[in-house]
């Protein structure tokens, strides 16, 4: 009863004084939380900007009656990294823009692995696209479909979207366009294994985190059952890695951490029986990475008892048994599993295949532009993140080339110095600039001449497409959204280099990627960091210094309150366990 | 370059201080949390009380060499609040407890309403069973399976749970017990209306939940796609709610708070397109409630738009169309929707029906029990929550047969009573009492009995079943638990009533249902309360009561800190839109 009362009495208090309610909740919110709700809270505040700015648009310049030019339409094909990149950076009122996604949020994907043993809850890496939409000065839309096709000559796409969920059925539409952005990502490659799409999961979305996490609990509640022999126990208990890049390693860093610091207390019982197997094709893991990097983690699994098989190519995945050939020997073996992670590449998408195929792209592994990010001979599509990749043209080629133009152009504009060559048999203009320097200035030129193509031809061999990460594609969709936002000013004052051919400039400076070190979380709050200036990091200091960087790039407060409060969490609580 | 700087000093000072970083992280948590992680620290400290218990009960009464008596095996079905509430208060270390269960977690399911809007995360009210399990100091261990097939005669139960993903392999297994507790709740109950298995959605489980919740953002979505007439908008965006009992009521509450709080902002082209009906076969809705409440709520969803359709029985649902009959005048007719979610009412599930069938029970509608909540006719097998019903068997016919036995007693002790009896033609010994108090006294004598039997009859038609709530189900399982931890002390010296036949009392007291009240959340933060004492409180007073209350009965400190965070959330930054 004196519970009751006290109800009864605050409850008297919460009427009589119905804003006491809201002060308390106020009151109990943390600092973080309030800069937070201060920035929650500043959407209406941007729309009444909106509202402000198109006022005074249309009060200045033109009168009332004026006819408002029609918007130059932009449509978007996906909500990745790229997309959200393009999407916050973009600020040109003068564009409609039209997203088209099957996926109506954003996923910090480089926090996925840690999805997977429920380090990060799902639903904390994910901000909705709408979210971000309403926060911008855009005349921005979205539609929930993938787009199916695209029809370079008419400026259209068509899309698909499922409209009833009882009876699958599906609602067609087509989008015209002015200018395109293609930034849909990629898919996995299973490099045509046999057995992999059925018995594999795979690390690329938010729902393969989420199945992952599940499976990881209910194989350790299969195992706790009684009457199972332990060879049972450990088939079930057998987690295979595929792949030792970044992804796989960081699954099997987290693996082990959950492992050793939940499943211990919670399934006492089969806490022993669980192997950790990582099959790399090559010689080591995280081989885009630092040598020193790549020793530190093998030792550490080593020292984990993560079982790290290296040179082993997986031939085949039947509902039982993963068969791998050793690339020594040839030596071909079968092992019994429980789960297998596959996470060895990435390939294009249909829609991008189909793509590439109609403009003549159909031999190559992605889209390519050009150094301003459009799709090569497209003027008006463009592309990036994973799904696309920049042509970097050999430099050896073309400006060997531009000077034989340049020389043919001579040739052709005075005719007689086409004679001249034929009666001195000649073969060409360089031959003849070689002879009127004389014959010692003939060998310094020939020298020249030919360092000259040595020095090209060494940069050709050091030139690598840029790796397929959210730090590229973030890049590129901050700079094709800068590009957006100044067309005008730069297409009256073009700031880009000196055309080869024709004359001017460029309108922009080329896309230029500058790398920014990446990480490498290697469990027990341990993380490898390569940073700029050939400086690795690696132990407990770089895990705050992944904590810090991972917090700080998120694309939202919310999303950033969330994850920081899900890493309290877990120090507080641990991983939660129940299999949702 | 700053920034660089910035965390290789901030690194250099974590490796040279590793006690720093701890020391931040500590001291950015609230005093709440650290509440919270001194409990959740305390699994190790309990374990070890355990070890130094066991040491101490070995030590002192027995020699060491002596064999310890076998533990009684209870075997405990489901995890809901019946069985949750059971393991929570069972501290007797005497037995060797065995929970199965498909369900690894507990859920608190009045707050499942809340999850279906995002206004609280599904993982926030779940607690994973071990986590329960792991502090108690009782022998107990969970196996993820369902229950089959219970085998009283043998004492016995099967079992059956999926093994291996990929084939769908099964493996079954038996389970010997002592005692055997059913808890394993109800489910969905259709009454046979054709269409509505695969056409509508439910809300028992937490992934019934989940599915609704992503069904709304998705309807949403879908109906925001172009080229879609405002016609088949409307169906989409109509959502129908068959049912008005607390959770039908509770989901249009929520469903149409989610659409005037984030919906309006989010999708500004489609939020006045959407619908809400709630189809109730009765005269009201929420008819379980005071009808000052019924009345309330009745009103408010009429201000609030929710089409409130009173004595409408559904006839059937296809996958376009939902068909209604009304009550009154018969009239049927078909409404064209786009998400139902159905909520009439409960039934049993197959293993209990199948166990009523077995013990001929097999026309009831869930298992009998009497007041100790025994299963009619065992003495080792109990049954809690909504698969139970405790027998309360009607007062008069028991105390008048009682009587009559006492007299039927004296005539067979005593057979010159009877000779007597049949010498004066008197029917029986009550005439016979009667003749011998004289006429005076045969009146009053005979308004008494009358009287009483009245006054019976009264008594037995007020009583009920006990509703099917969290709250009845929680009272048993502490109940029942008790009478577990005082098994033996109860052997000896009974506390409860005496026998009606036999000698001696009964060991424990029976169970007995305090009502504490319910809520009614109705949205726009206000919320119906009913509580003890005839006391009704409707508005935003009892929206924070209901946060009380359902802050303060959250299992664990756990799953508390959780959705405290989570109503914070939503206050600051509004519910997650991501189709997730």
């Amino acid at each position: 009863m004196r519970n009751f009362n006290f109800f009864r009495r605050l409850s008297t208090a919460f009427n009589d004084y119905p804003s006491l309610s809201k002060i308390i909740v106020v009151s109990t919110i943390s600092g973080g939380s309030l800069v937070a709700y201060a920035e929650a809270k500043t959407y209406s505040g941007s729309h009444g900007h909106i509202a402000h700015a198109d006022a005074t648009a249309s009060d200045g310049g033109h009168a009332l009656s004026e006819v408002v030019p029609k918007k130059k339409k932009l449509v978007l094909l996906g909500t990745g990294w790229a997309g959200m990149s393009f999407l916050k950076n973009l600020n040109n009122p003068t564009y409609e823009v039209e997203i088209v996604s099957p996926r109506n949020f954003f996923v910090f994907t480089p926090l996925l692995p840690s999805v997977t043993c429920g380090k990060v809850e799902a639903r904390s890496i994910a901000e909705p696209i709408r979210n971000i939409i309403i926060k911008k000065n855009v005349d921005i839309s979205f539609s929930e479909a993938e787009c199916v096709k695209i029809d370079p000559q008419n400026k259209k796409i068509y899309c698909r979207a499922t409209i009833d969920s009882h009876s699958k059925g599906e609602e067609e539409f087509a989008v015209d366009y002015d200018y395109l952005i293609i930034a849909v990502g990629a898919q996995v490659n299973t490099f045509n294994t046999p057995g992999v799409m059925e018995n594999c999961h795979f690390l690329k979305e938010i729902d393969d985190a989420q199945k992952i996490r599940k499976n990881v609990i209910e194989s350790f509640e299969k195992a706790s059952l009684p009457s199972l022999s332990d060879e049972e126990r450990k088939k079930i208990l057998h987690f295979v890695i595929v792949g030792g890049g970044p992804t796989g390693v960081e699954f099997a860093a987290e693996l082990h951490d959950f492992v050793n610091e939940d499943v211990v207390k919670l399934y006492p019982k089969v806490k022993d029986l669980v192997k950790i197997t990582l099959l790399e094709a090559t010689d080591h893991i995280l081989n885009m990475f630092d040598k020193r990097i790549t020793n530190f983690a093998e030792n550490k699994f080593g020292r984990d008892g993560i079982d790290v098989k290296l040179g082993s190519m997986v031939t085949g995945i039947n509902e039982n048994e993963i068969s791998t050939k050793a690339r020594g020997n040839g030596k071909t073996s079968s092992t019994p599993y429980g789960m297998v992670l596959w996470s060895t590449g990435i390939g294009p998408r249909p829609l991008i295949k189909e793509f590439m195929k109609q403009i003549g792209q159909g031999n190559r592994r992605a889209l390519a532009t050009d150094e301003w990010l459009r799709v090569e001979g497209f003027d008006n599509i463009y592309a990036l993140g994973d799904c696309a990749t920049i042509n970097q043209r050999k430099v050896m080629v073309p400006i060997l080339k531009e000077f034989q133009e340049t020389l043919d152009d001579i040739c052709e504009r005075y005719p007689q110095v086409e004679l001249y060559l034929k009666n001195k048999q000649k073969r060409n203009i360089v031959d003849l600039v070689k002879e009127a320097k004389g014959d010692a200035a003939k060998q310094s030129m020939e020298l020249n001449i030919e360092e000259f193509k040595a020095a090209l031809s060494e940069v050709d061999s050091q030139m690598k497409n840029l790796p397929a990460t959210a730090q590229v594609a973030n890049q590129q969709g901050a700079y094709l959204a800068k590009c957006f936002n100044r067309m005008e000013e730069c297409e009256k004052n073009p700031e880009g280099p000196p055309r080869f051919r024709g004359t001017g400039h460029h309108r922009f400076h080329p896309f230029r990627y500058r790398h920014l070190g990446q990480f490498a979380p290697l469990g027990g709050e341990q993380t490898a960091a390569e940073l700029p200036g050939d400086w690795v990091s690696i132990g407990h200091s770089s895990q705050w210094l992944w904590y810090s960087v991972y917090a700080s790039k998120q694309v939202s407060w919310r999303t950033r309150a969330l994850v920081v409060s899900d890493w309290l969490r877990r120090f507080i609580f641990g991983r939660d366990t129940s299999g949702i």
